[in-house]
C-alpha cells in the first residue's frame, strides 16, 4: 500500500510518501460533504474553545496564566486532530475508507458516550454545553455514514473493473448539457472512429464535454456551511446567555423592587405612595413587562437568523451570477473597477482566509443585528404596542399629538410641490415634457426653503436609519462592499471576497479543466508513460509535457483551428493561460500552435 | 415705470405686471452674491426660529398652545419679509437697486442697534443669540454694500449707452477660451462681414462662443453656502451647549461629590476610605478629567468643523466634474446605471428641495460625526493618554498585556501565510505568475482555518468601525451614496442629487444658452419685433417663433451642417432637445432642419 501510495503521490513532496492533502479545493470531486462536515467539527470545536477553561481534553486544569498558552496550542491541535479524518477519504483507496470508517465511528461513539454519561455542565447554561456539541455531534454521523457508503461503492466499482479514470469522471454525464450550452458549442455529432489525441479533444469539447462550470466551488460551499453553523452557535449563546436568567429575575421578583421601580417612575402606578402591602397589581405588571421583554429578545433573535440565512443564500445565488460572468469575460459586470485575473500574493492569502472570513463576518453580523433589532423590537413593544393596549406611558403618542400641525405642514408642503409640478410647471400635452412657468417655480423654491429645510432634517434621519440598516442586515454578505463604489476595495470583506473570486475563476475554468482531463484521459500514442489522475493538479503545465504526433491532415488542422477559435471567443478569460503557454519556449505541441483569434 | 415692467415682463403671468422672480437659478448672472446673502439670512432667521419662543417679532408672549401655529406661520412669514430685498435687483433697473439700498440699511441698521442695544438674553447662553445672529448681520451687510455698487454701475453703464444686452453679456468675453475649449471646437477666425442670422450664430458658435460650461451652478453655490452657515449655526449651538455649563460644573466641585465619584471607583484614589477631610488631591484629579472632558469636547467639534467643511469642498469639485462628463453624455461616468437627462415631476421636486436637503444633511452630518469624534477623544483621552500620564487606570494596557500571546499568534499566522505564498506558492521565475505546491497550500489553509476565523473577527471590527466612519463623514455629501453601487437610488440624498443633476444639465447646456442667447440678440432681418432679453426663460421654444429667410447659399448651407454636426458630436446630451424641436410640427426653421448625425 505504501509503494502504491508513493506511486501515486510521486509529484508531491518531491516524490517522498508526503502527507496527504485534506481536500483539493480547487477540484470538487465527490468529497464536498467529507470536507463540509470536518470543517464544521473544526469551526465548533474553535466556538467551545474560545469560552472554555481547560482548551485541551488532556490538560486537566490550567491556571490563569498558561491558560493562554493552551488555548494557541488548542488552536493548532484539533486541525491536526481531525486531520486523519478528512485525510482518509483523498487515498481513493479501500484502505482509506476503512481507516476513515473507524475514525469516524470512533470520533462519534466516544463524543455521544460522553454527552449521554454527563448532558449537564455548570458553563453559563446547564445543556448549553450539550447544544453546542450538537452540530459536532450531527457531523461525525455524516462523516460515520459517508465512509462506509465510500467504502460500499469502492468494492462494486472495483468489481465492474472501471477503477481509475471511472472514479474521476464520476457524475460527469449529467452535466454534458449544461457544460455544453455553457461553452456555446452547438451540437455536433461526435466522431468515436477518431483515434488520434487532438480529434479526441476536439470530440471532447464540441459534443461530449462533461465538466460543468455551474457548480458552485467547495470553498464557498464550505464557507456557506460554516456561516450556518456559526448563526447556530451565536444564536444558541445569545439564548442561554439572556433567556434564563431573565427567567430567574421574573420568578424572583418582589415587591419590594416593585417599589422600587415605581419610585422612579418606570411602572405605572395608581398607588402613588408606593406602599408595599398593596402593590400586587404593580408587580403583576413588572412581571408582564419582563415576560415582553424575552419575547421581543426571541423575536429579535429568530429575525435575525432568518435574515442571515437569507443573505446567505443570496450570496449564493450572486456568486453563480458572478462566476458565469467572469468565465465570459465579462469583469465589469462584477467589478466595477477592471481587474486582472491573475494569481498574486494577495489574492491568494484572501483565498485562504476567505472561508474563515465569511465564518467570523456571520458572528459579527448575527451580532449586530440582534443588537439593533432588539433595540427596535423594545421600542415598539414599550412605546406603541403596551400603551395602546394599556393606556399609559403614552409619552410617543403625546409627542405626536402635540406636533401633528408640524407634520401636516411637511406633508402638505410635500404634497404642494408634487401637485404644482405635475400640473403647472411641466407641460403636460408634449411628451418629453419641457419645463414652463419657470418665474413661479423659482418664487415657490425660494419661499418653500424654510421648510424644505425641516423636511430634508427628516430625509437625513431617514438616510442614517437606511444606512445603518442596510449596512447591518448585509454584514455577513461578503460580495457585497459596505462602502460607496469609489472606494469599495477598502471593505476588507469586499476584498477578500473579489481576490478570492480572482483565484477561483483563474484556476478553475470549466474549458481549462476539461481539456487537463481530458489529456490525462488519453493513452500515450507512442508508448509513453501515461499521465496519472493524481497529475491534474498541476493543472496547465501538462500541456508541455505531452509529444503527439505533429503528423495531421489539413482539414483536421483547420478544425482544430476552428474550435479552438470558438472556444476562446466564447471564453476570453482563457486567453492569458494560452498566452502563457505560448509565451514559455519549451511548450511547442500542435495544439498550441494554431490560430490566433 | 410700471408700463416698463409690464413691457419687460409680458411673458409671465399672462401679461399682468406679476412678481419678480426672486432669483433665477437656472441662469446665474451677476446675482449670485445677492441670493446667497437672502437665504444666508433665511436660513439663520430658521435656526432662531426653531429654538426661539416667541417666533414673530410682533407677537409678544404666545402660549404653549398656539405656538405651533405661530412657528409655522413664521415658516412662510420670514421668506415672505425678506422677498423685497432680493426681488429688488431682478428688475435691472435703477429705480430698483435704489430701493434695494434702501431695505438692505433698514434691515442693517435696525439688527445692529437691536443687538448692541441688549447683546445678551436668557437662553442657552447669554451670549447665543448674539452669536447666532452673525451671519444675518454679514449678510445684511453684503447687501448693503452690493445694491449701492449696482446702482452705481447701472449709472456708468448707462452713460456709456450700453443698457440691454450688455448687461446680459456682463462677463462673458473672458470666458470665451473655456467655452470654446469645452465645446471641442477648433480654433476658426471669425468673419466680421456675415450678418444674415445663420453665418452669425456659426461664427458665434466656432469663434465666438461666449458662455462657459465651467461655472458652477447658483443652485450648487446656494447649498454649499448654506451648508457653511448651517455649520456655523450647528457648532455654535453645540459649544454653548455645553462648554459654559461644563464649566459651571467644575467650578462647582465640591469635596462631597468627590467622595461619592471616588466610591463608585471612577476616581483613582490612596485614601480608600473616601474620608471627605483629606481629598485635596482627588478633588484636583476630578477638576483635570473635567478639564480633560472639556478639551476633548472642543477639539471634537473643530475635526468635524473642518471635515465637514473639507467634505463640502469636495463636493464642490466631484460636481464639476459630474456636470462637464454630463454635457458631454457620458453619463455612465457619473451614474451607475444609464439615466435620462429629461426632466420629470420627480426630477423637479427634488431640484427644488436640494439646496435645503443640503443644508439640513449637513446639520445632521455635524451632529453625527461630533458624537462619534467625542466618544473617540474621550477614549483615547481617559483609556491611553492620562493612563500613559499618570499610572493608573490602566484597563486597557493590563487587558492587551493579558492577551498579547493571542495577538501575536494572529499576527505571526497573517504573516506566515504572505511568506509562505510570496517564496512557496507563487512560481517566481514566471511573469505572470502561477500556482504551484497546491497540495501544501491545501493543507495550511486547513491548518490555518480556525486562527483565521479569529483574524476574520478582528475584519470584521474593522469593517464595521470603517463602514460607520465613512457614513458619518460623508454624511454631508449628497453626491455620494451610502448604500452599496446596486441599490444606491435608496438613499434620499443621493437620489436628489441626481435628479438635480439632470434638471442643471437638461436646462443649462452651454451651447444651447448659447444659442438661445444669440438668437435674442440677433436684429430681425424681415423688421419683425427683435426678441427681449426677458424671452430667455422660454428657452428652446424662442427657435420655433423665429422665421428667417430661407435663401442661403449651397456652401453656407454645408458649412452649418458641418458645425452642427461637430456641435452634436461633442455634446450628445443635445441630440434629445434636437429631436424634441424635429418632432414638434410648427418648427420649420432653417437651422432646425440639416444633417442628422
Amino acid at each position: 500500500m505504501l509503494v502504491k501510495r508513493k506511486n501515486l503521490y510521486q509529484s508531491c513532496w518531491h516524490g517522498a510518501p508526503g502527507l496527504l492533502s485534506p481536500v483539493n479545493f480547487l477540484e470538487e470531486k465527490g468529497h464536498q460533504g467529507l470536507a463540509v462536515a470536518v470543517f464544521g467539527i473544526l469551526f465548533s470545536s474553535l466556538c467551545m474553545l474560545v469560552l472554555d477553561n481547560d482548551p485541551l481534553p488532556f490538560i486537566a486544569s490550567s491556571t490563569q496564566h498558561n491558560r493562554e498558552y493552551w488555548k494557541i496550542m488548542a488552536l493548532l491541535y484539533y486541525p491536526a486532530f481531525y486531520y486523519p479524518l478528512i485525510a482518509c477519504a483523498t487515498v481513493r483507496h479501500r484502505a482509506g475508507y476503512l481507516l476513515g470508517c473507524l475514525l469516524s465511528w470512533c470520533h462519534c461513539v466516544v463524543h455521544i458516550w460522553q454527552k449521554a454519561d454527563c448532558p449537564q455542565s455548570p458553563k453559563i447554561y446547564r445543556y448549553y454545553s450539550l447544544l453546542s456539541y450538537l452540530p459536532v455531534i450531527f457531523c461525525l454521523m455524516v462523516l460515520s455514514l459517508w465512509y462506509p457508503a465510500l467504502l460500499v461503492r469502492s468494492f462494486t466499482e472495483w468489481e465492474v473493473g472501471a477503477w481509475g479514470p471511472k472514479s474521476l469522471s464520476l457524475g460527469l454525464d449529467e452535466r454534458e448539457d449544461e457544460g455544453r450550452e455553457f461553452l456555446g458549442f452547438p451540437l455536433v455529432t461526435s466522431h468515436p472512429s477518431a483515434c488520434n489525441p487532438e480529434a479526441r479533444m476536439i470530440d471532447w469539447l464540441t459534443s461530449d464535454f462533461g465538466i460543468a462550470g455551474f457548480q458552485v466551488p467547495l470553498k464557498l460551499v464550505l464557507s456557506v456551511t460554516m456561516a450556518v453553523i456559526a448563526v447556530y452557535q451565536v444564536a444558541l449563546l445569545l439564548l442561554v446567555a439572556f433567556i434564563p436568567n431573565i427567567q430567574i429575575i421574573r420568578a424572583g421578583m418582589t415587591k419590594e423592587i416593585t417599589v422600587l421601580l415605581v419610585q422612579f417612575g418606570l411602572i405605572p402606578s395608581e398607588n402613588a405612595g408606593g406602599i408595599p402591602g398593596d402593590m400586587e397589581k404593580e408587580l403583576a405588571t413588572v412581571k408582564h413587562y419582563l415576560w415582553a421583554l424575552e419575547v421581543c429578545y426571541v423575536c429579535s433573535l429568530v429575525i435575525s437568523c432568518l435574515l442571515t440565512f437569507c443573505m446567505l443564500m443570496r450570496s449564493l445565488v450572486m456568486h453563480r451570477m458572478n462566476l458565469q460572468s467572469l468565465y465570459r469575460g465579462a469583469v465589469l459586470d462584477v467589478f466595477y473597477h477592471p481587474h486582472e485575473l491573475r494569481p498574486s500574493q494577495q489574492s491568494l492569502v484572501c483565498w485562504m482566509s476567505f472561508a474563515s472570513f465569511q465564518t467570523a463576518f456571520t458572528c459579527l453580523g448575527l451580532l449586530i443585528q440582534q443588537i439593533i433589532f432588539f433595540i427596535c423590537t423594545v421600542g415598539f413593544t414599550f412605546l406603541v404596542a403596551i400603551p395602546l393596549r394599556s393606556g399609559t406611558n403614552m409619552h410617543l403618542f403625546k409627542i405626536v399629538e402635540n406636533m401633528w400641525q408640524f407634520w401636516l405642514t411637511l406633508v402638505v408642503a410635500v404634497i404642494l410641490q408634487h401637485l404644482v409640478t405635475h400640473y403647472y410647471f411641466l407641460e403636460r400635452d408634449r411628451l418629453p415634457k419641457e419645463l414652463t412657468n419657470r418665474r413661479a417655480l423659482y418664487i415657490l423654491t425660494y419661499l418653500l426653503f424654510p421648510i424644505n429645510v425641516l423636511v430634508g432634517v427628516l430625509a437625513g434621519v431617514w438616510r442614517m436609519v437606511i444606512s445603518a440598516l442596510y449596512n447591518a442586515i448585509h454584514f455577513c454578505q461578503l460580495d457585497i462592499s459596505l462602502l460607496n463604489r469609489s472606494v469599495e476595495l477598502f471593505d476588507p470583506g469586499y476584498r477578500t471576497y473579489c481576490h478570492y473570486l480572482k483565484i477561483e475563476v483563474s484556476q478553475s475554468h470549466p474549458v481549462m479543466k476539461a481539456f487537463c482531463f481530458l489529456l490525462l484521459q488519453l493513452p500515450s500514442p507512442e508508448g509513453q508513460t501515461v499521465l496519472k489522475p493524481t497529475d491534474v493538479e498541476e493543472g496547465i503545465q501538462l500541456m508541455q509535457t505531452k509529444k503527439v504526433s505533429p503528423k495531421v491532415s489539413k482539414s483536421k488542422q483547420s478544425r482544430a483551428r476552428w474550435c479552438l477559435a470558438y472556444t476562446l471567443l466564447n471564453n476570453p478569460s482563457l486567453l492569458p493561460l494560452r498566452k502563457t503557454v505560448l509565451a514559455d519556449p519549451t511548450a511547442n505541441g500542435t495544439q498550441n500552435s494554431p490560430a490566433k483569434p
